[in-house]
């Protein structure tokens, strides 16, 4: 499996995966977050090799719709990215107050991933 | 229609509309954003106020369990709260710093409503 598609695919499980169903989500989780085989899937399951690409191919084309449709991920990385130049000018500027960098951490609370 | 569903249904369909079909959008942003009832919507699209209401009806439904599951609405609220609290402290401790304002308001782009 392509590492750079595993990722992106990763991501979009992240920000969209409560939007599918349990069945959808259990096989993705399988496949892209704990690296098992279309075939080792099929196995666990007891159902057809291409059913389980299938399932997986359907939940890979319902995340990329979320996506272009909401684009969280986007917006995510545009904020994260703010909020890391933000930190440097504070690291280089004001890195003796806490109050500040508190109150900056407040933010990335649930934006801490990279 | 009470004020404070109103808003809330505004602020669910900013954020979630695009999930929506065309025709659910365009009922609810007649209903919602330019305060048509539902017998003008009946009458403007030639079909009965109960199949609005219905239509509209479920759309509010989903919308809700939409938020439910990616609860984009509490996290925008939680992480705008943070921004004016760090906003407020900038502005007692740092006004003459035009960087760090920009830096701030740069976050802010994408998370400008109230």
């Amino acid at each position: 499996m392509e590492l750079k598609k595993t990722l992106a695919m990763n991501t979009l499980f992240d920000f969209y995966g409560p939007l599918l169903t349990k069945k959808q989500q259990e096989y993705l989780s399988l496949y892209y977050q704990n690296d098992f085989s279309l075939g080792e899937i099929a196995e666990n399951f007891d159902i057809s090799r291409q059913a389980v690409y299938d399932n997986i191919n359907r939940s890979e084309k319902l995340l990329k719709n979320y996506e272009d449709k909401l684009h969280l991920v986007r917006d995510f990385k545009i904020r994260n990215n703010a909020l890391k130049n933000i930190k440097a000018y504070i690291d280089e500027k004001y890195s003796d107050d806490t109050k500040l960098i508190e109150l900056i951490q407040s933010i990335t609370k649930d934006t801490n991933e990279d």
